[in-house]
């Protein structure tokens, strides 16, 4: 198949690759050309300086960029993504961004006979890396049928959630969930550090019941030792929680601990953190 | 062995039934005495009319009570079980109290050379009843050795985290971490319920990655359906929250999102709702 993909950040840099190894015909396009020029060198399939000309007659055209302007850029100026793209082909959109924005690519799609589905994914850079990342689709079943096995190059689970915007709303719905849990676990730590207990078997004890979470598994020992190199940053996890608070107000959403846990990270940033991972609160609690 | 377990709430019931069934010789005490006729009529065993009676030359003497001035009442008054017990034998206290209650249990318990171990548990009125619970213990390793075995009856892990008092303060962790998580996921799944979208697809999605839980796991589909019947009341998680807070002031944490959740919960007991399950923050939000 004949694909297009923009963005080669952490995530789009090997999700691209996953796609080229399979054997699809990939041309990518990247802001800064340094990074497209790299891709080329480590995977099979080429360049373009344009979104439009990586585009150009592909069948399906998958993007990951950094937020809603990013992806107005990249996609609907002139140079963008469809001006180059042809009719009944497929424009996936695994960027984090709001809904609107997808219900907005999703009308401008519709100008041009193209399908549009909004796919954010979680999962981090390791689940990138490794193919295994979950991916919440917002669209129509007959495109999610077309474009599942495709994504499936690099996903352990794609499901679709409802009409366009879906897929950003639940991953807003993971966003939440996750800055209330972090918190309590970064709470929960240094309580245990400042009792003077051994954490290691503190956790390894209550990880064993109601308190356990993907987090307390996998993050506790790196938060004990004050490592953040987990990848997905503070300053992107700002930028997620700024979408979904804009989005609760909308539809009436209370949200006092995702607020409260967004005004943290804005600290873990004033003291040079925007890079650490978001497991970072814990720094704010000693 | 000759054992005496003493307050048969939903928890204190069933354990000592595993105790009894297990082939000790277990003797109860209840404040209300209904409740020690019917487990007489449950199991094997025989009920007394002070703790003092019931720990009468017992080898062990299991406390499961409501906080710190119970465990006063029926451990140091002078029908408490300290007056009955013998040399050399053993207190185990599950109840879920301060760390300085240990430590005061324990310096009393060392007049009558008296072995003490804190041992607050978790698992639930369900992880009683099933044998399944997990067991936090303070104290000394000899000590541990020796009740670990007898605790067996309805436990499938127990630890010792350190002395006198860890016990506690490991429970005090697991309730921290718990406050924060079950927040983020009530918050979540209103905002998922608000933005239209399938909450049972949602969850199906994000708990296969970062926002994974056992609360969300086990507790997501009685929360969208606003069942709140799950035994572990939000009256008991308050009394346990403000043990947290108290501790933390002295030991120099800073919990404001336990704090934050705890105002909530007192919300929760302003609309009635004090006997609910601890996932009942929901219920806040909508």
């Amino acid at each position: 198949m004949k694909i297009a993909f923009i963005g080669l950040g952490v995530m789009g840099f090997p999700m691209a690759g996953h796609l080229a190894n399979a054997g699809h015909d990939v041309t990518v396009f990247n802001r800064t050309t340094e990074k497209a020029l790299l891709w080329v060198k480590t995977y099979p399939g080429s360049a373009t300086s344009t979104p439009a000309d990586a585009a150009d007659g592909c069948d399906m055209v998958f993007i990951c960029v950094g937020n809603d302007d990013d992806l107005r850029a990249v996609v609907l100026e002139n140079i963008g993504a469809l001006a180059g793209m042809k009719p009944n082909s497929i424009l996936v959109d695994h960027t984090t961004a709001s809904a609107e924005i997808a219900r907005e690519l999703h009308a401008a799609c519709l100008q041009k006979s193209i399908e549009f589905i909004d796919a954010p994914v979680s999962g981090g850079q390791q689940g990138a890396e490794n193919g295994q990342l979950t991916i919440m689709c917002g669209g129509n079943e007959d495109t999610y049928k077309k474009a599942a096995p495709v994504m499936n190059c690099y996903a352990k689970k794609t499901c679709l959630l409802g009409p366009t915007g879906s897929g950003q709303l639940t991953k807003m719905v993971n966003q939440v969930c996750i800055a209330g849990l972090i918190q309590g676990l970064a709470e929960g730590l240094q309580f245990a550090e400042n009792a003077g207990l051994d954490v290691h078997k503190v956790v390894e004890v209550i990880s064993q019941g109601a308190a356990q979470s993907w987090q307390m598994d996998n993050r506790h020992d790196t938060m004990i030792k004050g490592k953040y190199e987990h990848g997905f940053a503070v300053d992107w996890m700002r930028k997620d929680l700024a979408i979904c608070l804009d989005e609760a107000k909308r539809n009436g959403s209370k949200l006092p601990v995702a607020d409260l846990v967004d005004q943290f990270y804005a600290e873990v940033q004033d003291d040079g953190g925007g890079r650490w991972d978001t497991s970072s609160l814990k720094v704010r609690l000693k």
